[in-house]
């Protein structure tokens, strides 16, 4: 199984700990980005993995695309040139203080890229799966039919297509993300949101629950999909619940839905390391669940469990085992010395 | 408004997270000093802040002040001389183990200063807010009268003064600080205390408390306030309220008294990042609420948020800004990321 | 008192924080062993500590015999000569995800040493106290027969001997570990032990407790302490009680039994700082308990505040003092600074 | 004395060491550009300095006012807004390896900047000098002309102006840069460069030397400098001799021209920290010796001495006191222990 | 052009900067071994390159493997399985005290590998150069074994081969590296070898040089290739040139010769950031410029240059571009910056 | 032969680097003290040594303690109590930039001792060589009187005293020092000096030398050391001198004289590390030698090639073992990897 992922990726610049800018005097570097974040956890999950994107024939671009292929991700296909390699600031929070996000990918390479640079013709050849985020076709008009082009040629090679909605309201205005994500959703086979998402997109929402508030009921997800599957030729949709007690305590679980029936795993209180790259691993987890063909119960307890472990593990990047992810889904959650 | 503070400002030498100091080869230098926290927290905010100390001509001196001008605040009343540059090592405890302090204080360029160096007329010209604590007159009897002079002046030019008691055991005995204490309350306005400052510096308590044991009675502060409020001519007294379930989990909340009323804020249950300072940030931040015309129960939920998030926060400073504050104080602490 | 411990010690290389082996480019190093544990935590409290084993004559032979006397414990009854100095990783866990040991130990110079490189005769001088785990012996056959020709000649000068059960699966297997253990037990008179030890070790263990589940059943102790005594000539069996919630929260109490009764410890709800040596703690703090002559609860109460504080520093030495293992036994444990 | 200085100041992120981007996992975060820097080196000399320029109203911006006026500068014309703060990284070399710089500065906030934003006569408002360099004009032609309404104004209030030419190839063409200087050297009074600059910039060279093979001809420089005072202004021009033996020695000497003689400095060989802002603080310790009343000979002398210093400092900014500076032109240059 | 190299890859641990390791309490992690680093300079460089060793199916291996794929290098031909990843300990040297290497490699999986898990004439096929160092079959016998297999199947196949001689005098003795080398360099068509290695392994060494006294003569290199030649059927020697002054300061250059004539480099004097690893970037290069297609004197030049930069980067890997190489070959050495 | 020195321990915080104080944020804390120095270097060599010091019962005083013994010296000597532990800060020069010390030791326990609380009589039994500074005495009165204590008891039991002058122009002045050291040098056997020291202390100089200049004439100090033997007891005088050509670099060699001849060292050119240490390893290397038998030639070589390689190690001890002095007195200073 060859997985493609789309997307952009930015080094993620982090104060040590939870230090604020103001007052650190170095940034940890990693790499972050909704869908190469899923390439590497896929790869590191063994699976042959390909990222896609646009980065500058520099030491900056070099840094990120051997970042990204140290995990076992092919990056032969991405294109090199344009100026910027994105970037962003991270402050970690914890308790009541929030983690913070400061963008600076404007102008990115990828960003400002054309059409013709990406055959993908060549790039679908012999793929099976291809992931991309609402993320990324809110870089910009470019990049929104970039993104179309793409599932386009995905659907012609008989690919089939993932689409985490992501929603990122600093990006692009609802309107836009309407218009455009409706256009990509066409082509889309499995739809990963949360009810957010699902909300910011494409108004859809859950009738009991209350988002910001904490309180997420877990019934009204199962019309949501519903919805989505109305409205797209989704066969499957699944949503993730994060009920964030404080920035250092999430409780974690998730349902998955096809037409039948909603399937819903075990929920998890984590004390949280890094919460970012969450949901990018529960996408991870879950493509790897479909293409090894895990029924949608196990489907759903191992995306679940492997996206668990992630907020244990410092950076964007899920570094687990599927073996780490199965013990957990197995009953494995004390945290006992493995020696 | 401009807002002057007076004290002593000492480098906080702590090895790197939970690390004892006999297993360390490296330590992390804040700088801390209660009066001086409270005069960046406030510079941090936005105001106008005046911080009055005497330092050493050399370059750790100068490091102080680079430190502390750095957040805005005006470094241009501080005393160059003297022979040292007070500094305390920390070790941060967890769960039972308590955070401990090892001052190595003595001797430092302001507690052997002379009154005669501080031009308390210039100081204080143009000024709205003074703000001291009862650590400062600790430090010896030539520094207590310079506080009382201060005082004085402040008074004689209509400058309001608050006051933390701030009870330290290991600078002076009960008496001397009862005494001095006394001379110094007489020209404050704004009381500032935890209940076990009120009974150790003055002998007033609540009658059905434990502090130690972590058991707090909110229903007593009332009384303490009002005992506090007769022998002082203070117009308001605010007490902070610690539940200390272990060196990572406290409970924080607060109570602000008039002659009338008391006003009781949230409570919030906090994963400690850094605790120290928590008290001083409450004094910044109420010192703001008051400057910027609060209401009392504004004041108190206002000071409260912003000191609860400097438990996050590493260091004794509070780095937050006012729209954080505010945000956590109007229901945002699910900890959610910013993006 | 002097008290004799015999061991291997090995580096732990661990990533800083929560970091994945796959991620880190620098390990931090401390000391690790068993026994070399429970020297340095009694020489910590002061206890007048030997430790034995064997170490290449390299520069990192050295950094660990400078590890260990930094801390007051003789090391110069340390053989020195062979190749390799253990090692081993440490992933640190969090969460659900619990931390990871793996072993790089093997061929080391004591796993390789001779038995007539011991002058255990010279060794027990003047000693009183003799302490080993059922790591040792499990190094090979080689270091099986040190351990027993040690056990032996402490008997024979009359020096009381503690034994940790510490099983370790993948250092031998059960028959093996089983006979030898049986004949070192013959002269052990305080067994240290945990329910899976006496399980995996003797077959020994309670019948309603789940240790897997983290379902501990207290009630079940007094028979395998009892079942321990029939078996061996024990005059005082203790067994640590380990609930672990997760990797970030554990509970731990203990139990100390003798022919007559069982004697239980105050349970910790533990925040945890660095978990491994936990157990050694323990060992170290019953040791210390039964030296200094205290009665039985005194030493159990003593002996798992001591561990408890373990929890709560980094490396697996329990650098804490004698007084304040007292205070938190003495029930101050609410973490508040210390100045 | 006040002094204004006007540019771009940026992150500077570098690797550790002498590490290359790509084997590096974190940043050192300092702060550089060339006027910021000449404001921190003269505010660190204690001169009154003001440093003007445009930074982005969040954290990262306030990371840069911060870092700034740590050292004294007052930041409070710097005007707040815009997308981006400018960012570059930096390889530091070695040996035959020289350092790296590679730009992310483009689409900055002050790049963008538009002239109704800075209010001139304000910002001169009681000024002495007013310093500006060749790389701000070359953000822009907007940014070009605010210097250009700079300089008039400045000239209108009669502060003095000086400008290091500080050719850079990346970020304009040289008929640009021509048309540009040539506006703004109407205005300058005293002007600062090294040979490539005065050939890159107006096409004025010595006759003799070879820059890049590193023999330089002191001889030459005075007809350099009669060219420049021949077709500008300018009262006084200071040219740096650099002769570049490797990135780890360089020799560092200076020359200063008026209309009658030229002055030359002592030469250094320099066993380098750190190279980047040597120029700057050229041109800081040329405008303290001048704003200083110092002789032409002083001043060459003193303005050398200080940047000699310069490249023993980590960081673009010079922290030295002029003490140093004079100890060093004075014949203290042994590098023995100051007790 | 496919380049295949084999051998051993170890975890190099080393305190930072120049510290020693008694005074340490972290280590560095970086990979390093001959074979290792030339495939990774050859990869940095471009080169399609596999590298071919064993490594353990754990997280240590799996940092090896990540860290040397990271660098571009196909990794899909490693074997996973044994127990222990070679280590070993690196002190930096400065001035007159030497760099010291304390090796942990013994047991490595490498080491104590059977022949028949390599399949040769699947690794070969479609290659064009293998490398091998004399350190690989001085792990073992059946290392031995496995190298000359890798030989045979290689020149089957029509694969160049070349040959960096790499005496280690502490993993074998002269008679056994004699015996083994002889049959090895059967195969061999360049040979790399600085004079000691030829002394020491074939007893060749030219007659005027004095190696350790730093005294080398040029002029007997001739020679010595010129009689390796004639014992085997090299087409090529390169011999390198190190006068080492001090361990902060080498002289750096390299000849190769063929049947006809001798060719010198230039010579640089290198401040050294780190000298290990600088033998196989001269190597790297080397195979670079026969596998482009450089002449005799070029090639020497590129090796030599592109080694002498090596010096200059942190780790044995010569993390440089070709572009690099080439400016100091062609002159630009004085370490300016690049902007 | 065991050793005993006396003196004050202290912490060395020193920014990492050639990093300043103002731009710090951590100090690397290393132990320092000229005869604590002494114990460590020699305890490092082999030797049985002994320190003695007062020290709080801290933790702060613990580490000082822990950091000592780590290297084999015996501190069951050190006198615990008083209030502080000395301090100093220590910014690392490089180049013209020569390194500096600011101290803040005064007031430490230590200083403040009394005589009383050193039982002299039973520190020296059993000792055959007692060393101490110029430094000590000059902490005050009271510590000079103790010095001369101990140095009576010693002769007394007839222990040989080896002083190094090392006179401290900030600590006391110049004619408190000589009528101290006059008493002092009574008692003297081997004195140590460097030119200046022989100057301030007694007034004794070469005629023909320009110290601060960098100007040694050799020649000269046979006629200093004369004057010293003339003027006290002294069996032999050692003299280092150092040429220091910038804080990076430094000529070093040494002279020894008896009364009838001198005794010169190789001169060895030092790429520095760190320098502050470097006399009290050569006092360490001279102790050793004389207790060990060494001629006067080889003591010199021995003395002063053990101090030339401690300017190539972090921090104040000299961390080498015998067979590195003597490799290096033998000749092997080329630096080359030691495998």
């Amino acid at each position: 199984m060859k997985i493609i992922t789309f997307g952009e990726v930015m080094l993620r610049l982090a104060p040590a700990g939870y230090g604020r800018i103001v007052q650190t005097d170095s940034f940890n570097v990693t790499l972050a980005g909704a869908e190469a974040n899923v390439a590497v956890d896929l790869a590191n999950m063994g699976m042959d993995t390909v990222y896609v994107t646009k980065l500058p024939e520099n030491e900056v671009g070099q840094l990120v695309v051997n970042g990204i292929r140290k995990y076992g991700v092919d990056t032969s296909m991405i294109v090199r040139g344009g100026e910027r390699t994105g970037t962003f600031y991270l402050e970690k929070g914890a308790s009541q203080r929030g983690s913070k996000v400061i963008y600076d990918r404007k102008y990115s390479a990828i960003a400002m890229a054309d059409g013709s640079e990406f055959d993908w013709e060549r790039i679908f050849s012999g793929a099976d799966w291809f992931h991309l985020s609402g993320i990324t076709p809110a870089l910009g008009e470019n990049v929104a039919q970039i993104c179309i082009d793409a599932c386009k040629e995905a659907k012609k090679q008989g690919v089939k297509i993932s689409c985490d909605l992501n929603y990122r309201k600093n990006l692009w205005d609802r309107d836009t993300c309407n218009r455009v994500m409706k256009e990509i959703c066409k082509y889309v086979d499995v739809c990963i949101a949360n009810e957010e998402d699902a909300y910011d997109v494409f108004g859809v929402s859950a009738d009991d629950s209350d988002i910001e508030g904490g309180v997420l009921s877990a019934e009204g997800y199962k019309k949501v999909a519903d919805r989505l599957m109305d409205m797209f030729p989704f066969e499957k949709v699944a949503i993730t619940l994060r009920e964030s007690i404080s920035a250092s305590v999430n409780n974690w679980s998730a349902v998955l839905c096809d037409k039948d029936a909603m399937y819903s795993s075990r929920k998890y209180t984590i004390n949280i390391v890094d919460r970012v790259g969450g949901g990018d691993s529960f996408a991870a987890g879950l493509i790897y669940s479909l293409t090894n063909g895990y029924d949608n119960q196990k489907a759903i307890e191992f995306a679940t469990a492997a996206s668990c472990l992630k907020h244990t593990i410092e950076g964007d990047f899920n570094l687990i085992s599927v073996k780490e992810a199965e013990d957990l889904m197995n009953g494995s959650g004390n945290g006992r010395v493995k020696r």
